[in-house]
């Protein structure tokens, strides 16, 4: 099977996804270069068999929420046997009478919908640079991090109902804001600003009452999706107290398309940074959880999209760097006996870098609009205006040994409010 | 069709559950008295057609969710024609042959099963006296309530797949508490509480980017439940500064099985408190949305259970003083173009009246621990125990001219933890 050079989808990622093609009903195929595998397809004619049985029809589903409820075995034997498939010296379906025709369908000609039917939008704040730009900015004499901050990971819950995929319009929220402490106004946001995370979807379910030890957090994480978490800042500014954002953030967020499984990851594990003072038991893993990540956020405003300027890249950083690992923020999650559901989705919070360069969000990018951006085409941007289009991207190597192996995107534009 | 005296479900009620009997798969039916109307039977006979075509088998299902996504119409349909079986002078569930005996079935004989499958859990903060509560044992030397609370209903996400089922067993949390400024410790919550609120369950969806204006908040309201949104006090303190209550919450979250549908509580609605200053224009409502709704709270010990003692009331207050409505939370939560999907449950947040004995939570009625309460058999209890049962009750009514309306209770006992 032909992969470009420099493809996201090598032999090794093997992402899953659930995709349409028009006049057809959706289902879920793994990407391959520029194309897709459809594992329907592949199921119908009894190619994916070898691995054990699978349920009937698994595949022909409009979300991988059942595939995903079978668990890492399953997942592990599936991954298996389309590796075998797709090998160079392997040639079944290349050469099985019409099965590339069938099976192998080109990425350009179908619409990529939600992978999953999320359960629980948890959203962290697992990035310790990003928590301390947030704190020197909303607490310039006081310490940067809560005092809670380094012993445990910090979240709460999102909006599931609002969870898209890439390429969903994201409609400017109206909400009701404050100016210099005048009485509240509503209207559309004025400072409408993205949030760069990574999220991972839970697999195997668990059950309530019964936390998830750490060692364990493979059997419930399948893969992982960029995340793209629309923030309205002036919302957030004045409801979020005592009770946490809500309406700043609820509106829309926006996912990629392909969920890359831990076992594509497998190479990319490094160990993360270390935690002081340590952790407590029940958030200590033997096994290193950092991803070695690199991820990248562009911004082409309406006219650059016009001039067919390429989109400016804002911010470049690694997810290596992120404080709270996904097995702890999956520990933790449970520690209090909740349970995991299948599709449930977990993001890290705003990776943020050590530089301005590397900050994951607009509202850290300009300092809180101290310094705007100049973007190409001349014009300065504080928040994100109407027609910005913001896109997210993310690679994990090539290292020693390992192709590259990469996320897609996660790209949304703002259009406005009606 | 015999209700007893004083039963939570007359004629007038007919809410809406899903029940199990040993054996047979879940279905739909509406509590009469002591009975359930099964109403995948009647369906079957061709009995609930009067009303316009339902999809098939909308009743043999496992969750309301098939019925509630019909909408108002459909659920008025319904109410009509489920009425008209069950009047004294019509006699077609008395008289069919054999019917009685398969649709009518007696509570006691059947499991009660979570109603709903819950989209999106979202908890208020509605009642002035809580927030005033809260605000004054947090805050003594402050203003109770944050500068927003008068402005919009404060509130956040909970935690969707840890809502249950009254009578599911609450097992006591773990999790991360700090005690006298030390090192943060990980064990069994020693500060476990209980909220009594009353939630709303969505009915028909509303589209992402579209906000539902108040005034079309009974297209998407399709009745209420009992909720006891149950909390450790303890993670709560170390951890909800700066995102909100997580884990201090997420353990477990318990309803009532019945939903009482909106038209059912007609009669009980009425005026709510004044606002003020003035809401914005968005949040104003001419329709009065307040609802007469008693509400109780028992307590009884694990030794008071064994020796046959009567649970203790600890607390008696009414919904109708709660400040803002469900059709401002419902307005409010979507005025960003977040979507409603059906089965969403939006709760109260804690119920409290102007009196210690009106209060919705150990916090408030201890005073924080201060005033311990003194159960019959002769313990205090500063917090809930291992063995403790909570129950709520709540009754609309009777009222003029109207029986009254129950909502049957939502219980919960506490079990140690593993």
């Amino acid at each position: 099977m032909p992969v470009p050079e420099g493809s996201d989808f090598p032999l090794q990622n093997l992402p899953y996804g659930v995709f349409r093609r028009a006049g057809e009903p959706a289902r879920i195929g793994v990407a391959i270069g520029d194309h897709i595998l459809d594992l329907d397809a592949l199921q119908r004619d009894g190619l994916l068999e070898a691995g054990g049985r699978l349920p009937e029809a698994v595949f022909g589903r409009g979300s991988l929420n059942p595939f995903l409820t079978l668990g890492r075995s399953a997942w592990q034997s599936v991954r298996a046997r389309v590796t075998e498939l797709l090998e160079d010296r392997n040639h079944t379906v290349r050469d099985l009478p019409g099965l590339a025709g069938r099976a192998l369908i080109e990425q350009s000609e179908v619409e990529m919908i939600l992978p999953v039917e999320i359960g629980d939008y948890v959203d962290f704040y697992s990035s310790l640079e990003h928590a301390s730009n947030m704190g020197a900015m909303l607490r310039p004499d006081g310490d940067p991090l809560p005092p809670n901050w380094r012993h445990l990971p910090v979240g709460y819950h999102g909006r599931a109902g609002s969870v898209v995929v890439s390429g969903t319009p994201v409609v400017r929220p109206w909400g009701q804001t404050v100016r210099d402490n005048g009485p509240p106004a509503f209207g559309p946001s004025g400072m409408l600003d993205f949030e760069l995370e990574v999220g991972f979807i839970a697999g195997a379910p668990s059950a309530l009452g019964a936390p998830v030890p750490i060692e364990e957090a493979p059997e419930h994480i399948f893969g992982c999706v960029l995340v793209n978490d629309w923030s309205a800042r002036d919302i957030q500014r004045w409801e979020y107290a005592p009770l946490g954002p809500f309406l700043a953030k609820s509106f829309v967020t926006s996912i990629s398309p392909w969920v890359v499984t831990l076992d594509a990851l497998g190479p990319y594990f490094v160990p993360g940074p270390e935690q002081k003072p340590p952790v407590l038991e029940y958030l200590r893993s033997d096994r290193d959880w950092a991803i070695d990540l690199d991820l990248e956020v562009t911004l082409a405003s309406q006219a650059m999209t016009e001039q067919g300027l390429e989109a400016e890249i804002i911010s470049n950083t690694n997810l290596r760097t992120l404080y709270w690992s996904v097995a702890q923020q999956l520990a933790h999650s449970t520690s209090n006996g909740a349970r995991v559901r299948t599709g449930d989705l977990f993001a890290s919070g705003t990776v943020s870098g050590p530089r301005p360069g590397t900050y994951g969000s607009m509202i850290e990018l300009t300092w809180s609009g101290e310094r705007p951006l100049v973007l190409p085409d001349g014009s300065h941007r504080t928040w994100l205006e109407d027609g910005d289009t913001i896109a997210m991207h993310g690679v994990c190597g090539p290292a020693e040994g390992a192709p590259a192996v990469g996320f897609g995107e996660v790209r949304g534009a703002i259009v406005p409010s009606p």
